[in-house]
């Protein structure tokens, strides 16, 4: 892989030693020896990712005037095993047993016979690919220690291959067998494994001094969004379509966390829940964004075995049917925008659909938006059609209603069966358990109804169970009765589908790390971050050409310009050169320079440098900071933005 | 208590339902049931406190250059138990056996005595002030349910007053005396309680697959700082004193959590490390706010048994020796600016210095800045110096040097201690104990090592024990030598001290809630949030007189224009009265409104209503745009951005 200025491979190396160096992040707590997965933001770090939480709080909150929303993190048991997480949130492991380290199943299984395909090569006297060594160093550092040239059968080879191809789709006992079928064991001691257990990812705690209510930290943000949604609709003024929004952290207890930032067990999501009607899933401004053109890999290519992408307009996507709906296809043009916005390559972005096996079965279409990093292409943004999901079955375990309503244009007229019970006799028959029983019959379905409308009908009586009634119940006609009826209706209800768009914060600032990471020809040992201005940490470097006190007022002058616009500015009077004090900055993204010489003491003129293509203008400082707010705040490029200034060939760096 | 606007006296009650009715906070997973001392905030209550952290960012962080950095919530055991957070962050819980409740020992303990002297008032025919009665209610709702008329001795009496003026001082066993002697019990059964034991309020959980790695999940922002302390110096170029900074989650398991937002279990700090050479706590910018006059209520007031409140400029303060030194009482000034500008009622703000009995035994100075509220008067920013505390612990605790240094004006001498170890002898001599006797050897204090050497020189020999090593371990002479050396010293070395302004997000909003709600006499059913444009959540509503579509183009317009300004706006084209909708808006504290009626069709002029005066002026779209921008974020006030615009006496409301 090779950056995207110049052809001077990619080092992730290099870039993460520069990353460390300035302090965008690093390894949390470690001075006390740091604890997998979890890192610190520095100065850097942080001013870069407020800044695309801020783009992204105006490209999607304030743009499309949705409700945000800020859940706690803690949440307890009932909650999450409604969701399915507390069942269904897990990864597998093996242990060995002799020296208690813990595998997580499915990556075991891939790296062991990976690093067998590749000493299968290595026997055979083939060439590995140096971006693949450079891959397994990593990865060896991890587990597999050592390639061992040993020729593998060429039926084996192809076993292998057809295993790694589908790695993602092993259920926990099918890599279970796998591991005794292809005799894997602990590559560090050569130990047996034990077979892989399931292994809940959530983090939990007791909340509350009695130690009883269990609760989690969230896996996602979405949850306290749904738990909220009369309020949101209400607050909507019973509007809908709507969609409310929420930046937070959320926790997931990796097994074994590797690949830096793209891998953590505490991380900050941006997630949407737009509510629409099952109905009616065309949306007002798809026409804005209909000609965007995207690279789409659907699920039907991925089955056939090819990952090759297809290049196509979001309306077109749309129209034949590949993805599902407007609203869905809205928000993935909408995703696109804004990734390509704060820096993401265009080259270096798809969507996958997910495939049938992936999807969550409620699920009716997802695309998740990948960025190509040199750890392969990265899920950093979810886009799923949830169906009624989530509202429902928190509606079902709550018997809180999570509905929307919508005036019909017409009454129409509907007919239901529906259960009328005679209060009186029944209060006295089934006492203490007759609130049960009663939930328990009007919480019947249509096509129950009709059943036990037939039964009662027949046998003038109906005999059923009733969780948490001891026996049968029996009802008779003097009871109940079950009949259908007509009536008018005004307002239709239903329970609102939701489209999810779901951020990865860490893993997108992560990616833009790699796509605009960079060196000069002439200056290989020194990296250049080309983030956009509008997310970069800090906009401007201040230079006074040397620390005489005769510039000083100058440097004042244009600070306080700078302050009056509220652009972030950093001032370099440090002793070291012109061209050190650039360098150092374009490591740390700053896209523009202003050198102050001894003609702006003469004339309040500066210079202004843009950090990609070191080309430099001169003007008057309003007219240099009016440049600067042009193309850090309103997207203009720095052609148009420095039109009218000169440009400036004196002593550049 | 009145209202800061009129005299109508302030409804707790009418507050909360309207911020519950208007969604800027509400119970979490309500539809579960809840769970006490969590919180969702809706879309006006993130908004405001996105817009308090937007201004605290600014105050803060910007115009003091600090150092924003953003660790993990989740904290190793080890890091915590150094803290002191593991063996101290705890409160006192009694437990009835019977039941299984638990309370709070302290809490439990004032509302038994507060009830008691109520009913003493009751059954003295004296009156009960009704705030009184108000607050009782809410307790009771909890713990003591009723108030019994029962006459107490004026002993008695005396007795309760005495230990309710110190409640917040009892250790649990004294607590445990307390109960005991006055024979509290449970309030709702009367049922006996067992002694208060200690509570550790950290919300506990395990880190990776193993269970083995114990962490918690953070108290306090201020730990993550800390250990990242050499890598943030360096980043400011070595350059001292600098500051950082944190905005995040903390956690604190409250073991009965009321009041609201102002003791939760997840809540939102901003938290700022200033680290300062010790010999050197003045301030540059002292100067900029020694004549700000503040409120405090020092500690020798406080310990004569006083309240009352000394007013004195910040200047005389630290001047006097009341305020320990010119940066902390820098940051408390500051504090106080920054609570002023988000909406504080300066009347309502005291800072009140911890007594020597409050305070950590390592600080040397701790202010907090109380806000008055319908519950008291609540800590809402702490302000303490706390020495080299924290840099030190966590530096003995791993060994890595945790420190910064001045380069000496003039090089200078020192003379210490120093020992000098014979390692080929060692090594043999200690084997596998050698590092733990070489540890402990060379981190012995001056003081130690000028005893040592005597009792080296005196015997040939010394005998110590060491914490790890079996028995008693000897060394002579041929093992070690001490010796005062002379050094020439170019840079000094110090463990630099750190003051902290410690804010709690939550407490701060809740307060300005309380500061800022009143009724209109006219209308006293609905509230009016008065809250500082830079905060409120929106900036303008835009009320077009009817649903007319000729006033479209002119919504669209102003639209337009606020969009242009990145000022946030709602239209409520509602069908709903004029007056209805203000008073709608005046509730979510919305302070402009622009009407849009049928002369804005003619010439574009509109009318701009001011939410606490209701004054009108009117001018051209873009006069008024401007009007608004002036006042919202460049700090005019209402008649200076008006000046120019001409008052409006139309259809108001």
């Amino acid at each position: 892989m090779s950056t995207a200025k110049t052809n001077i491979p990619f080092s992730r190396e290099s870039l993460e030693q520069t990353l460390k160096r300035r302090f965008f992040y690093a390894p949390s707590f470690e001075i006390y020896g740091g604890v997998a997965g979890l890192f610190d933001f520095g100065p850097p770090g942080c001013a870069f990712q407020n800044n695309v939480i801020d783009a992204w709080r105006k490209h999607f909150i304030l743009e499309e005037d949705m409700l945000e929303v800020e859940a706690t993190m803690l949440t307890p048991h009932d909650v999450l095993k409604t969701s399915g997480h507390v069942d269904r949130f897990s990864d597998w492991m093996c242990k060995d047993l002799k020296t208690g380290e813990i595998f997580r199943a499915d990556h075991l299984v891939e790296e062991v016979l990976e690093s067998r395909l590749k000493g299968d090569k290595l026997a055979r006297g083939e060439q590995v690919k140096e971006e693949d060594e450079d891959e397994d160093k990593k990865k060896r550092k991890k587990k597999v220690k050592e390639i061992k040239n040993v020729k593998l059968d060429d039926e084996v080879v192809k076993e292998y291959e057809n295993i790694l191809a589908q790695i993602d789709g092993y259920s926990g006992p099918q890599l279970g067998e796998l591991i005794v079928k292809y005799n894997i064991a602990n590559p560090a001691t050569g130990g047996k494994l034990e077979p892989p257990v399931e292994f809940n990812l959530m983090f939990d705690t007791a909340i509350g001094p009695s130690g009883n209510l269990k609760g989690y930290l969230r896996p996602e943000t979405a949850q306290g969004q749904f738990l909220n949604f009369n309020k949101l609709l209400e607050f909507n003024n019973d509007k809908m379509p709507f969609a409310s929004a929420s930046i937070g952290k959320s926790f997931r207890n990796e097994i074994a966390p590797r690949a830096g930032l793209l891998r953590v067990r505490e991380f900050l999501m941006a997630e949407i829940e737009h509510y629409v009607d099952p109905e009616e899933k065309s949306h007002p401004k798809f026409q804005d964004v209909k000609d965007i053109k995207l690279k789409f890999l659907p699920k039907n290519v991925q089955e056939s075995g090819s990952t090759e992408l297809i290049e196509e307009s979001i309306g077109k996507a749309v129209a034949t049917g590949m993805v599902d709906n407007e609203t869905l296809g809205y928000f993935i043009a909408r995703i696109y925008q804004f990734l390509i916005k704060i820096g993401v390559d265009p080259n270096r972005l798809r969507f996958r659909q997910h495939m049938s096996n992936e999807m969550a079965h409620y699920a009716s279409d997802c695309w998740d938006a990948e960025l190509q990093t040199s750890y392969g292409w990265i899920e950093c943004v979810g886009c799923a059609d949830r169906s009624a999901y989530d509202l429902s079955v928190h509606s079902a375990r709550t018997g809180e209603k999570l509905v929307a309503r919508q005036a019909l244009p017409e009454p129409r007229t509907v007919e239901n069966f529906e259960i009328e019970i005679a209060k009186k006799k029944f209060g006295p028959k089934f006492r203490k358990d007759a609130g049960t029983v009663e939930k328990w019959l009007t919480s019947r379905t249509q096509c129950e109804f009709e059943d036990l409308g037939k039964e009662l009908a027949a046998n003038g009586k109906i005999v059923v169970q009733v969780k948490g009634v001891d026996g049968d119940v029996e009802l008779d006609t003097d009871l109940i009765k079950i009949e259908k009826v007509k009536r008018t209706e005004h307002v239709r209800e239903f329970v609102p589908n939701v489209i999810e768009p779901s951020f990865g914060i860490g893993r997108i600032l992560y990616s833009i790390f790699e796509h605009q990471f960079w060196c000069r020809p002439d200056d290989a040992d020194r990296g250049v971050l080309s983030l956009p201005p509008i997310v970069a940490p800090t906009k401007v470097l201040l230079v006074p050409l040397s620390n005489n006190p005769e510039l000083q007022p100058v440097v004042k002058k244009v600070s306080q310009a700078l302050r009056k616009e509220k652009i972030p500015f950093k001032v370099d009077d440090s002793g070291a050169s012109i061209g050190k004090r650039y360098a150092r900055n374009d490591e740390l993204g700053t896209p523009f320079g202003i050198t102050i010489d001894f003609d702006s003491v003469k004339d309040d003129s500066v210079t202004l440098r843009e950090r990609d293509s070191t080309k430099q203008v001169r003007g008057s400082i309003e007219e240099i900071v009016e440049a600067i707010k042009d193309i850090t705040y309103n997207e203009g490029t720095w052609a148009e933005g420095t039109a009218k200034l000169k440009p400036f060939e004196g002593q550049s760096a």
